[in-house]
């Protein structure tokens, strides 16, 4: 997917929302551990109820890798419904990976190849040859860890870096990179001040945006500092709308909780 | 597995060579593809023919995930294969993750119970939070990214931040961590000179070096400032002895380039 038609979804549908489908079967209502594969329907019924709402959906790897096989074949089945269904939105596989050039290779072509997702987020600790492999695949887009949302941000992110704070550092350095028009960046909405100096390092770049709800950020604060005249922004949030209920209601307690934050970027959008 | 018991294997075998699994099947032995499990039948081969050389084994993630369902198939067979038949060898999870506080939980228990590797690797840039749910893990081991063998390692790593290396900070920082005594660290055999450093800030912790062989790093340097006086190393080959032949005679071939390692190793560990 270009970035062109991403915006366009977003004007289209107003809203820059993007829901983290993090399937945790403790938390998911229990009639669905019936069900024969009880991640992909819960999956399945989250994005019936918000896909009109949303322009992205952000499965965190990691809940399906703690299920083995079953969770990658349920990862599978979600990207593929929303490939066949809904190829309108914007797909994240929320996976944080980065490794020397020939693995990261490996990763990229596992997540933006084979299981055909429109972007991978990615650490850039071992720097450039870790990145550009991703980089490197047209019409996809390396969503690169920049400022996070957690507590362990202020370990090393924010410290100084030869005269600069780290995250900063890293920001900088990655525009330098091949093929760096398909980078966007993460940056914690929990740091929301944070985003008026990263806009003036990346003026036109997206940044997904997580910590929105559960993590405390505010959507206000995000936008104010952190949008440009192309929107801009996708900001994420996972457990506020998937688990708004735990019961049989589930899917439209989601689309109650997605249609609040939908409607607040409506304002937002059009004011 | 304990550190002790390491320290113990590696007396009784002369070694501490590390053996990567990394599988392509573009470079596998051709006669392997007609295997119901490719990937597995090779890393078998590779087991039977190389155990009694080496230390741990560790399976580069990407190289499963590369492959889809098929590959997360091969990579549970082949750790259970170990775990079964060779108890003794420490395992690797080679993963480079790290995510939020509750996500992290999540690929430890993916990878340190479910699957039951002793280790896993883990990147250090979301701070604490990101890797204390690894250490929290009894008997298992953190393997943090420090100093990393390819050439982005000097966009970030090698960079003062306030005053000194990134690299050094992160290892000061990573002591004062929950559970520190789980700690390992990975640092390139490329980059030998900085072993000796290295070793001051951490001098009884085991590094997991990387890139000796294929990517140029050499194995007397690194033993020289290395080693400490439980060893404390484990070094890895991965290219170099599984693709040392690419025909029928690929185990074979292996087991002569384990042994000159190992052979080297054992001169070094009796001197």
């Amino acid at each position: 997917m270009t970035k062109q038609y991403l915006i366009e979804q977003i004007r289209k549908k107003d809203s820059f929302l993007c829901i983290g489908l993090d399937v945790d079967l403790d938390k998911i209502p229990e009639h669905l551990l019936q069900e024969e594969d009880p991640i992909f329907a819960f999956n399945k019924a989250i994005i019936d109820a918000t896909h009109h709402l949303c322009v992205a959906y952000k499965p965190n790897i990691a809940f399906y890798e703690a299920y083995g096989l079953r969770g990658w074949q349920a990862l599978e089945k979600t990207i593929n419904y929303l490939s066949e269904k809904h190829p309108e939105i914007f797909t994240i596989a929320d996976a944080k990976r980065g490794d020397i050039g020939n693995t990261s290779s490996r990763y990229a072509m596992a997540f933006l190849e084979d299981l055909g997702f429109d972007s991978i987020t990615v650490a850039p600790y071992m720097g450039k040859d870790s990145v550009e492999p991703f980089l490197a695949i047209e019409n996809k887009h390396t969503i690169l860890l920049v400022l996070t949302s957690n507590p362990g941000a202020f370990d090393f992110q924010t410290r100084l870096l030869e005269g600069k704070e780290l995250y900063k550092y890293v920001l900088e350095t990655s525009k330098t990179w091949k093929n760096s028009e398909n980078l966007m960046y993460v940056v914690g909405a929990t740091q929301a001040e944070y985003l008026k100096e990263i806009r003036q390092i990346v003026p036109n770049s997206f940044l997904l945006v997580p910590g929105v709800g559960a993590q405390g950020g505010s959507l206000q604060e995000v936008c104010k500092y952190g949008m440009n005249k192309g929107v801009g922004l996708l900001v994420n949030s996972s457990r506020g709308i998937i688990y708004a209920s735990g019961t049989e209601d589930f899917a439209e307690a989601a689309t109650k909780k997605a249609e609040v934050l939908q409607l607040q970027m409506k304002a937002i959008l059009n004011r």
